[in-house]
């Protein structure tokens, strides 16, 4: 095993992160349901977004930032619901929202919704693929705070608003895609200064002049580049106006209308669920599907897979084996257990999956 | 004056068009509704997909590749509609489906829908406009036939697939945008090999065994590269389950199953329709869209302008100075004039608007 990671039982993350986040006072059945989607992350391979989210979760809890007695409510009607995020983490806000989405689709074609007020919340696949799993296809997009620019702009002029969308597939795992609209994430910018890089790679940001730079810092201080220049913009743009101007939120800060107050949890999202079921029939929809998946794969390569097959077999990987975490990480969550009152002893698993002594 | 550009009224053109249409058979009202978007297409400065294409569109209906006498019909329920474009010009059953979709978004949040078994449907864009300008949200997206995949297929893996969406802007024109998933249409390969160029530029497409490619020829017998890389490929499988899964249609090739026979207007297309006025309600959408495209622009530089400004303004001022054609396009207009029995004798106009003697 290498030295610097070891493997932890996802089982007993789920019931540490589920402890952790109550003893910030989220309600037992809420810290469950966030903790699952972010272990489930984890489990699909998705690190950056999985468990080592979790103590900047935990300090937005304890700063009040996301809300721990939150109560996400939904309404609706019109076969379009709004979920109120009540300033709660993320993962359940959209988890919540996704679940009425679901199940008003039982009875309908189409259902779209939004979520106000809510935490960040991290890998969009994730909720979609909970609709793929229940033969659905569902499609969310999040509002960021303005983060990309084109060369030429003196401010970073809007998010890099996140999309995902999931499909089933009969007799294969569901599609699951997930993107940004910036060419690389922020993260890649933020490493490059913490390792005191002497360049990141051109096309990554512009300065706050507008100019193109490779220099780390002045990258940060900057705007991200969209990927294919317009393109990326203008997809961002149809997220703004979905996820953003139909959350009933107003644009940017704390104070803004419909906001909770002090900046709390101010995402937002946009959805929909589709049940081919009442569109164009089952059989209808899985024999197109198949087909041009299959056509896709076939002429490919031999490497080809669909997006979610790779996330889907490393979930598989990881159930058994453990999820891997490097020292790093696993220090900040043993600062983050004596602070919540729940110490960080869990499992850890060898490579065949067994009980690792220790 | 240009001497290889003139300039055409674009009412003339109009009326024109759909006597060339009604010559190939089209009903008088159907063949004007298909002019207007073509027409207008060409007025907002999309030359590639506007009147320039108006020779292929009546080559098709000479050769029942799109059906004369089609009928397009709308049906739905559960806020979702079907238009069986039953084997219409394009812009026929997408502006039928998109009207439906207007209509029924009066009285309701969301609208969405599938056009099937249609002719090529030209610039997305002019559809999500109609809405637009009622002050409605849409989407719309169009499945085409396999041209794109990624370095090492071997075969076209999947289409381009085009997306377009608009958004109204209080006190603003409408933000229209409009895009495909490959890098560089394949339009841009096509001309080169007209020009016989010695190579494309890198990155525009790979051979048929998926290497890379700068040589034209091999790029046309080969496939086009998505943008971004595989963020390309999952948008136009978005596109590909909307537009092509739901569409009721079998995936590929005539004689699919709920195709017209004998391969007759084989596209199909994916929308929605959602009113603000049912979701969160027009004052807080106003107010949203107004600060952030403002806050886009403030930002971006003084040439900077939201998607659909620039295609307003060229409307704008060609609605005043005409439409430019060059003498290549005149000839084969010519050339269909004399095929359908309407001479080609639209109104030519001078920079500043007055009818040009001749």
């Amino acid at each position: 095993m290498d030295q610097e990671t070891s493997r932890y039982c996802s089982n007993a993350l789920s019931v540490w992160i589920t402890d952790a986040f109550a003893g910030c006072g989220v309600a037992p059945d809420d810290a469950a349901a966030a903790a699952q989607v972010i272990v489930r992350t984890s489990l699909r391979g998705i690190d950056t977004h999985g468990v080592a989210r979790v103590p900047a979760y935990v300090d937005q809890l304890r700063a009040g930032l996301t809300r721990a007695q939150a109560r996400p409510r939904t309404s609706g009607n019109h076969g379009f619901l709004h979920c109120d995020g009540d300033g709660a983490l993320g993962q359940l806000s959209a988890s919540t929202a996704m679940r009425a989405a679901i199940d008003q689709a039982q009875e309908t074609a189409i259902v779209a919704g939004t979520v106000s007020n809510s935490g960040h919340m991290g890998a969009l696949g994730l909720y979609a693929l909970q609709a793929a799993e229940r033969g659905l296809i569902a499609f969310i997009c999040q509002r960021t705070p303005p983060i990309m620019a084109l060369p030429g702009a003196t401010a970073r002029a809007i998010g890099n608003n996140p999309i995902a969308y999931a499909f089933p597939v009969p007799g294969g795992v569901p599609l699951v895609f997930d993107m940004a609209s910036s060419k690389v994430a922020r993260g890649n910018v933020l490493a490059a200064v913490r390792q005191k890089a002497a360049a990141i790679p051109a096309g990554w940001a512009i300065d706050p002049s507008g100019q193109p730079t490779t220099d780390p810092l002045a990258a940060l201080a900057g705007s991200m580049l969209p990927m294919s220049g317009h393109k990326g913009v203008g997809l961002a743009m149809l997220v703004e106006g979905l996820a953003g101007s139909l959350s009933g939120m107003d644009y940017e800060g704390p104070g803004a209308a419909g906001a909770m107050p002090g900046g709390v949890a101010t995402a937002s999202a946009f959805l929909f669920v589709i049940n081919p079921d009442h569109v164009c029939g089952r059989e209808a929809f899985d024999r197109h599907i198949t087909a041009w998946t299959a056509h896709y794969l076939a002429v490919s390569g031999v490497e080809a897979r669909y997006p979610g097959q790779r996330q889907a077999r490393c979930e598989e990987e990881r159930l058994v084996r453990g999820i891997p975490m490097d020292a790093e990480l696993v220090g900040q969550l043993r600062q983050v257990g004596s602070l919540v009152g729940t110490a960080f002893e869990v499992e850890r698993l060898t490579r065949d999956g067994a009980s690792a002594a220790g």
